[in-house]
């Protein structure tokens, strides 16, 4: 592709990304295609000859598209919302061209220092104290793995680091029976073992119960094993639940465990200083993790992973071979070793864009009509007598289910089941669903900077409407 | 901003990139910004209020554009090149505003199944057989992360998983002593400690010798260690080595190990007949990586991990929670299952793009050219009487120092040193360096997809040009 004809397609791409955006509300939010259907489509071997990019473009439009689930939907309330911006998808188009890599300072010295800069920014945004530090990560389930990892040599005094697992103690490690998967993977794959991960109970609003988790460590203690890490939750997968932080903290204290908060969804919300309720306690965490990605217009991928003592995260991870080595690493961040992968794209960009094209008075105004259209929803399903709420809304998510008081539980989770179907078949809507106290629920969370009042007020007739065609 | 706003801005962007493109040449390679230049021209803390999308740009192009390194450029010379393409960058463009969560298949079935077919074409481009079955992930780190998880909990039938180290054997992990660092890293996060990495010498050739392995896995057996994994180099860091693949997979099969291929950089030659020298053995491994986001005109990131039994790395990995349950779970790929993070982009769209744009025949051209271009090279610093190779040249990357013969080790060192800095300095290429046998050595090694042999015979004038300047 020469570079005229690169201008003449980018050109065309982005008349074809601003249509999309225009546009996205006419697909189906959810794609119904049926399993190897996409597949199918393409030859079994790869393409000797070079191909007109015209005609790559139009098998895209054609054949990848209806196998598309439209995130970027406004009408997108599954999962968690992966919300980006205008701004953000900017930032993304420059980075594809620079392909920097930010490894080490040198590669790229704009990239580590406005990772830099950024961290600073955020954690002001969030209300966090100075004590913390952090960078850009992938996800999540990356900054919950570094915690585990951090937490393990912290206690064996660099021992496993060096020497292995072998005669280490049985270490065990605390979270809610609502915190989110990725504690469950990290506990298996960093060598702890999935049977001590300590799931503990939780009360009506689906937080901890902070007597549950001293009860369960001093038990262990009794045992013979070793309690390591307790994370709390600011914000569960489920219901967006807030664990009780400060209790929490009080205990990790009093028996020496490392503290992670996982505030990868609500931490958006921490922008607002009337959400700071959620936080109280946070401070007494040695990490924590927030996703922008998620909930604040940055396109994934976009984490932020704090800690308190950065050398213990990197005494755990580093290394240095001598073509890594360079004359400025006493005096910069050389951010490679802050998490498991070498090379790392410049996603400090995408993330200053957004802060500044949006501003944080902005910012907090979508984040605060968010939380305030689903409250709304949720007294409207208070309302009716045919839905009922299921869990607390903290923020904006809403677990909620039909139950016109007629059927029996068995009946009800069926019926859920099936509503929930209908539902996302029409296309208008993809909601998903989650289990609590064995009710099957439905969850329903608005998050795209574009999101109105009427969308929530669409879905709510769609699926009142859906329901009793159900019946 | 508006959707109008984001079209304007958008296409002018464009022409910002295609306009980079074009004049990537006159840039200084390396940024030659002190440490904290950059961080210091933006304020302490976040913006409240919104501003103009020209004023941040404008603000990129003067305070950003100085502190990057240009990785695009053709004298790009350092590391491993990280090379992209002009199709890769547009479907970049598409993902960025797409927002695609391939996570499970139903998130987005063409995510999935466009990356099922995807595997399958590379499978077959680089000459694998069918046997191979993988998935896309972000690095070769987490790659290899991963065989070192996989090759854990088979050896330990899951107990791993489940009950962690607690009275396992004392593992044992073999690589040569040129294996890429990421070995290092991953050995110690995985549990295993970094005295139980075994560096195994390498022969003239920076080659693993195999007699060495075997006498060491002998030895560590009568010790009382068990055994593991190896590591087979095809190409390593340093000088693109190749370990002897075939040897050291009849070792890995006697004594029962797994093996591991790090195929990352010079995997990319693969997809030429005539370099499949160098994967002779491959077929004997349990589990390879290989980068498209290195040498395949793929934008990072983009690194494919191949293994014969998925089955262990999904059984190591898995948990699904009530919200990520799907009706469609057992037909299709859930890829969540094969890395240690939940979300993921939707890479195989730009790897799509490049297969078909270029079409195998020019990827072959591409890479046989930078190949022989090398060779070239080679042959002039064999011929110059003040320069002299440290190293062979299996691919493209060229291992070397000045030396006139007038100098003893410890000055030469000093003078390739200053050389590299001087060279660099000039901001026309960007070349770093290792040490081999204690000898501070220059490396060269150009990736671009449009690099021409004049860009070679540029930068070696300009070598030779500095070398004289500071004698």
């Amino acid at each position: 592709m020469t570079s005229e004809e690169f201008r003449k397609h980018a050109h065309s791409m982005v008349d074809w990304m601003a249509d999309y955006l225009d546009n996205v509300e006419d697909y189906p939010v959810l794609s119904s295609v049926k399993p190897g259907e996409i597949k199918a489509q393409f030859p079994n071997s790869f393409p000797e000859k070079a191909e007109d990019f015209n005609k790559i473009f139009e098998d895209f439009e054609e054949k990848i598209m209806p196998g598309i689930t439209h995130w970027e939907s406004p009408n997108f309330f599954a999962y968690f919302p992966a919300s980006k911006s205008k701004a953000s998808i900017l930032g993304e188009m420059i980075m594809s061209v620079l392909g920097t890599q930010g490894m080490v300072w040198l590669t790229s010295p704009a990239a580590t220092e406005l990772e830099d800069r950024m961290m600073e920014w955020m954690r002001d945004l969030l209300g966090l104290s100075n004590d913390w530090t952090g960078s850009i990560q992938d996800t999540a389930s990356t900054g919950t793995f570094n915690a585990l990892i951090t937490a393990r040599e912290k206690a064996s005094n660099f021992q496993i680091n060096e020497n292995g697992f072998f005669r280490m103690p049985k270490y065990r490690i605390y979270a809610s029976e609502q915190a989110h998967s990725s504690i469950d993977k990290n506990v298996k794959i960093a060598g702890f073992g999935s049977k001590n991960l300590v799931k503990i109970p939780v009360d009506e609003n689906f937080a901890m119960i902070p007597e549950k988790l001293e009860d369960k460590i001093q038990k262990d203690i009794v045992s013979g094993y070793e309690p390591l890490l307790v994370l709390g939750a600011l914000g569960t997968t489920g219901t967006t639940a807030v664990d009780p932080l400060e209790e929490i903290g009080a205990i990790a204290k009093k028996y020496h465990l490392w503290y992670h908060i996982d505030a990868a969804y609500s931490g958006a919300a921490l922008i607002c200083p009337e959400h700071r309720w959620m936080s109280k306690g946070l401070e007494m965490a040695d990490s924590m993790v927030f996703n922008p990605h998620k909930w604040m217009f940055v396109n994934f991928d976009c984490s932020l992973y704090y800690v308190k003592e950065p050398d213990l995260l990197k005494q755990s991870y580093s290394i240095t071979p001598e073509y890594l080595k360079t004359d400025a690493d006493e005096e910069v961040n050389n951010y490679r070793d802050w998490h498991i992968q070498l090379g790392r794209r410049f996603r400090a960009l995408k993330l200053w864009f957004v802060l500044r094209e949006f501003g944080a008075e902005k910012l907090r105004t979508i984040i605060n009509n968010h939380i305030e259209w689903a409250k709304w929803l949720e007294k409207e399903i208070k309302k009716s007598a045919d839905f009922e709420m299921l869990a607390p809304v903290p923020v904006n998510l809403l677990c909620f289910r039909f139950n016109d008081g007629t059927m029996n539980e068995e009946d009800l989770n069926k019926f859920n089941e099936q509503l929930l179907k209908n539902v996302n078949a029409t296309g208008k809507i993809f909601i998903t669903h989650t289990k609590l106290n064995g009710k099957y629920t439905l969850r329903l969370v608005g998050g795209h900077p574009e999101l109105t009042k009427g969308h929530l007020e669409r879905a709510w007739g769609l699926i009142k409407n859906t329901a009793n065609d159900l019946l």
